[in-house]
């Protein structure tokens, strides 16, 4: 992609208009409550009613990211429809692994469990990621997985 | 992940065995010849019966990626079953926007609308890379997804 | 950073209140529309009265992803007040070298040089980039720059 | 690179009869089996006849990934012999410090010290790694380094 | 950037003069002695008098990444003085951040306290690493930055 | 690794003290103008007797870069001698092809043909890349040797 840093402002005039137009429509009057709200919405769904420990962890010392995370990630990008929560976690979790970050890896695979993904799925998405970004991260987030998958076939097995 | 370069030869002794055992499985019997026919399918049914050029722009100075690219990466993990192409390719495109591959992810996104996916649901997942990987990869991705999108519409008034 | 999905619902039912109490300040209370206004008022400021072309051009296709660059990563984050718009141009400059995106390095060494960044700082960033990323970003980020510089300069010669 | 999804079937028509000729030739016959017994091989040349503990670990819950490790990386790709093991290893070496993994760094350092590369040449190696992608990379794989070398000192003094 | 490998020998020859010319001035007549003696300069100011112990525990094992940190990363990058240390060690806290290293930006962040930068100003460069790098570093980051605030409150309330 | 950025002055003044002593040694006696010809050299010796034009374009806008490229990078760390040539150019192939900069690969590929390694051997190096970092690296490194092949051929055919 070439970007520039500059228009003629006869162009970027009409194409602002546009823009300054579209900044009116209804939907652009949800208040930052709102979309907190809906962040809150989405954690508690897909982390089983559960507030999300490393969010709230955040809270404290770093307020403004833990409501971008709560209002802009969760209430604006994770709430919206067109994707469904299986879908919207496998790719969450293909994308982790294949950056190596295997802890967001395991905490989405988890969300994506909870949404009713199966674990021969998540593996498959492990096996994408030797091609997507090479062996060590697939290896990475394998191990991650097994842990995952362990804490909760001990969790069943302890019982509530 | 901690990994440690020895084991005790007695545990991965018996570790061995099994996996000596598994190595004998019926499933293990493909040959080269058929994985690579595997591959040929997987890309003639992402690519509406093409032939995948960049693919077969690397036979002549590479045919051993070529081969690993159609026989393993087509033909042992594209080829399985667990996952359709719809969320397969979704994940890919996912995986490669957040990388900074945007070349890469226009192809699959591609493979995603042959596969029936829509023109909305690939804007979600560039939606979600301004979280997995911050503004410039999903500014970067939308651009190329805006040109596939032109380059097909293009097509469709030109017609047969 | 070692993170769980579970957390015992004693102790973060209390830290939730804490949460939920925190989304009803004041503060929050800002619209969208609003938060689109101090995008636009920061990127005008930034890009000495214009608009960003690569925003607008994202606004047909992708007017969610111009939306959330406008409305979250400038009229949120951007428009902050605790580090000045110098500052935060030579981090972006830093980051976006070291991260191997010279487009986007390019884009904001701009809005350095129009906050009243001088060349030589900028040239300080980059050879920076040599300790914390090596020397292929680092050359790449000294070409983009090199690049911005011939071009002002010459619309400074070419005249209003 | 510039890469497009769609050639005109008459070209490619011509090009994919010589790939399907190619896919005919004897070196294609090799089966799975076949395969997994030469990334055994591999595996068991750089580890001193050991199995790989990493690799074992993952049989139970990610046969696929095992045998795509043994079959696909050591077998295809690690089993060819243009390059010697000191050379692979070294190039591997660099490649994982640069790429920030130490732990596979580690690995490798250890399969090529077991393949008769000095301790002086793996430093080398690292002090390029401040050239490819800066210091930090370099510092957390020296640090990785230097356990290696420790351990292994360890182990002669322990004696058999 | 394009790179070619190879220029007519007529227009570097040029070029190359000057170049030999550039390599005779007395700036270039600095030792490696000196070099190094303001690396050590520069690292005692920013680490409050002491050595820094990472750089310290390689110089046994790797006295020449030790003397290149010590007299190129910071006797000839980070001892120039047109950018201050406030602003190199915010640029390098967001570089850090941004490039998923939390244990190096924690270094840095530590240093910039030293050098006068605000708490405050540290959680901004953070929150910018959401829109530079995405969700996932920002709050790795904010993990490692709130431990650092921690130790240091902790070392005031343990006195001298 | 863990980093602390505290030690007691005790342990460090002594480590300091052989740090300081180690600075004393003659081979720290090297003038800037030593290691920049000493760079000249490397970069004459790879590149057939050429200056490289990447590193002289540099000269004008930032002669600080391209000092630190020839007398750190080249006259420091890649005149060493423990690698030879054609090992120290097949690492830093297979670390940039890894890190997705096949510009900078093609760069160190044409000096690795310089230097005696073979188009096999440089093949192989991009085969290796799939298991380090998946295929889309691969596949980019490998259109970017085979530039590099043709351009070498075509110069052959064109003669002196």
């Amino acid at each position: 992609m070439t970007l520039t840093t500059l228009g003629s402002s006869c162009c970027y005039g009409a194409l602002w208009l546009s823009a300054a137009l579209f900044a009116l429509e209804p939907a652009h009057a949800a208040s930052e409550r709102e979309r907190l709200e809906a962040g809150r919405e989405v954690i508690e769904r897909l982390n089983q009613g559960q507030p999300q420990p490393a969010l709230e962890a955040m809270r404290e010392e770093f307020p403004f990211l833990a409501d971008a995370t709560q209002g802009y990630a969760l209430g604006e990008v994770w709430s919206r429809e067109i994707l469904d929560d299986r879908t919207r976690q496998l790719i969450t979790v293909g994308v982790f692994a294949a950056l190596g970050q295997p802890d967001y890896m395991k905490i989405h695979a988890g969300y994506a469990l909870n949404a009713g993904v199966s674990e021969e799925e998540l593996k498959e998405v492990i096996y994408l990621t030797t091609v997507h970004a090479g062996f060590p991260p697939a290896i990475a987030a394998s191990a991650a997985l097994a842990e995952l998958f362990q804490e909760r076939r001990q969790r069943v097995e302890d019982g509530p």
